[in-house]
């Protein structure tokens, strides 16, 4: 049978904003990788009514329930406490995690005095499952009632992770028989509307697996889900439909689960053994930033100039000064000689440049906010894109960036340096 | 009178756990600097029924309800339509956001049809405030019931939050007769636990105005709240307690109400007409960008160099060989010469440069992760932090460019360059 599960979090500084809530992420993740639907997530305060009537609420519509927070050893810490008298349990001890307890406190703060307050933790659900915690002081419990079974973590990630992979993952995979495996499909060069427009029927139509369009700052995401008894049969209901959208989009789809254009560009010079550098004016280090970010960037990315002002176009990258004078700064003329500079200076097989109007304001030639021009400097010979950027200085920068890397991968991959839309 | 405000986000991304909700997280922090107690947060998907029940649930018991996501132009996008059905409104057509929608798509894609669903944005609830959207294409709205208003927002961060702080927060101090004010005080140089301990006993005590202490990554917010009848009365409230900490944390603090350190020093620079430039090894770009992220960065920016081989050092820097040889590139001496070499090439008046190893590995010379030299080169000489930083690859990054917007700062503010923690 097929379960629903929804997850609680409690705990006030949520509810103030001072942490964020990465454990209601991690655990749906999880939860969707077992198969197992998610329709709601509730943050509750250190409160017991509220608790209690979110727990109320959660068991009229759920029949797996998972908490975060709320098991540590201060007077806080309700969580224990409240479910148990949500399932009509009292509280016992448990020796040995009352032991665990006092070792690991010893282990931690040798020759120092244990407060006492620390065994609250130790007390337990009655006939409740006991969940060891081997990261941290509170042990965790699952409460399985008739109607719902409670599942309590600790709210620390670095407690609640290895937890729930330990011991809630098999338990749950005892419980359920389905896999939900998605595979996301990433686009650039058209709108998140436009995109939709073109798979609008087959997504009404389907059920299983689902096709749905997410936009991303600049580019779209679309995400197939398929819910089966195996992942290979889950794999054999979403190859068909990646299949059908990238006959659609054409090499507008530039990948399959990566994080971004900067990974397929990174991945495809590693594979190729090649090296880039970039030329930066609008984009002011984010094309450099994007790269670095990712681990073992070195091995391809020889450097980039940020070139802010016109005298360091020509200072580091040997732009002429009657290109800059003649057409100015924003320029298909300047993109070329930046992109062929940086090629240059930093001796790498290709290198792209950047330079536009990132605003707030238009430039003294009269270009208006959002122009860029990107280039491309390969062996084979030089391109530039020109393209005009709407949505403010952050959205501006953010694409002028990505038509950098979508000129490097369709380079790479020997596709048309053209962005042409489908149909 | 006291509000009660609920966050419900909507989508469907969240519960399969494929995005983390940062918007909560914002939401909750600012309302709390508003006064507004925040009991519940709630995520569903993207489904009329489940997300029609959450609404009749938190205006049971909030009177204000704050929703992020569904606003886009997807079929998926149902929660103005589902939050009008709710408060008894239809849809109609708002002219306005219809010409700025078509406007936005026309300077994004010149030419090209734009798809009519891009207009299922501009119908807005019957009867309710339209919050203009300047950095995306949904606008939100306000829809005033008499039990709860439910304001409506995009989910994309950076269309979420601009909204918020322009549109709501004026509206939501409307309510509240009482000004609520609240000033930030940035501190760099010390961990949040150490900066909460210096002021736990004043943070128990005090009522109004409030301190509370939030983490950001490699820095630490401190927040003074101030409850009054007025703006001057309330800012007579916060004067007292900045000072105190000022006088606690001496020139760890770096501002007050900024967006981070660049904005700091680019006001420093602009206020003594001086320039910079940047060499970046380790931080690969993320300095330039930081700067540059800031409108107005060109007048004080000349332009930066990311220089992540030994080769780029030495040919756009102008790093010796030999230091390379002798130090290796993460060193005090070539941590030097980089700035040495970035405040000559790009003819500016001060420069930093950082070298370290981000991570995941440690270099070839056995420096640690998150081993970082940063120098700073003036006209009245050169100086290099040396640091240890924690947190993975990304983490250091972040730090290691916050202290080379640190030893800016400081040097524009007379101040001494090495970081000595209170007391």
């Amino acid at each position: 049978m097929s379960h629903t599960a929804e997850i609680l979090c409690v705990g006030t500084e949520i509810l103030l904003g001072e942490i964020l809530n990465t454990d209601a992420q991690f655990l749906c993740q999880e939860l969707s990788g077992l198969g197992i639907d998610v329709y709601y997530q509730t943050v509750v305060g250190d409160n017991p009514e509220r608790l209690e009537r979110a727990v109320a609420l959660a068991r009229s519509r759920s029949d797996i329930l998972i908490t975060t927070g709320g098991l540590g050893p201060t007077c806080d810490d309700l969580t224990k406490q409240t479910l148990a008298r949500c399932f009509g349990k009292k509280l016992v001890l448990d020796p040995e995690s009352a032991q665990r307890i006092r070792d690991y406190f010893a282990r931690r703060l040798p020759g120092s005095e244990m407060p006492e307050s620390n065994l609250q933790q130790a007390m337990m659900p009655e006939g409740c499952l006991i969940l060891r915690n081997d990261w941290g002081t509170a042990p965790g419990c699952i409460l399985e009632g008739e109607d719902c079974r409670a599942i309590m973590l600790p709210g620390p990630p670095s407690e609640c992770r290895p937890m729930f992979q330990t011991h809630v993952v098999p338990y749950l995979q005892a419980l359920s028989q389905a896999v939900i495996l998605s595979r996301s499909l990433r686009v650039f060069g058209m709108g998140e509307s436009a995109v939709e427009a073109l798979f609008r029927a087959e997504m009404d139509a389907m059920t299983n697996p689902t096709l749905a369009p997410y936009a991303k700052t600049g580019e779209v995401e679309l995400r197939i889900t398929a819910k089966a008894g195996s992942e290979a049969e889950a794999r054999a209901l979403i190859d068909p439909v990646e299949a059908h959208v990238r006959a659609v989009l054409g090499d507008l789809v530039y990948g399959a689960d990566v994080s971004g254009l900067e990974e397929v560009v990174l991945a495809e010079l590693r594979a190729k053994g090649l090296t880039f550098s970039c030329a930066e004016s609008c984009t002011g280090g984010l094309i450099a930033k994007r790269v670095t970010d990712l681990p073992g960037a070195s091995a391809v990315f020889k450097g980039g100039a940020v070139t802010y002002c016109n005298q360091a176009k020509a200072a580091l990258l040997g732009v002429p000064q009657e290109l800059l004078d003649q057409y100015g700064a924003v320029s298909r003329e300047v993109a070329l000689a930046m992109a062929e500079g940086a090629r240059r200076v930093f001796d790498s097989d290709l290198a792209v440049s950047t330079t536009g109007v990132a605003g707030p304001d238009p430039d003294d030639r009269g270009n208006p906010v959002g122009r860029v021009f990107i280039a491309l400097a390969t062996p084979q010979g030089n391109f530039c894109r020109q393209v005009d950027l709407g949505g403010g200085r952050e959205r501006v920068r953010v694409s002028a960036a990505h038509h950098a890397f979508d000129l490097l991968r369709r380079h790479l991959s020997g596709l048309p340096l053209e962005l042409t839309l489908p149909g």
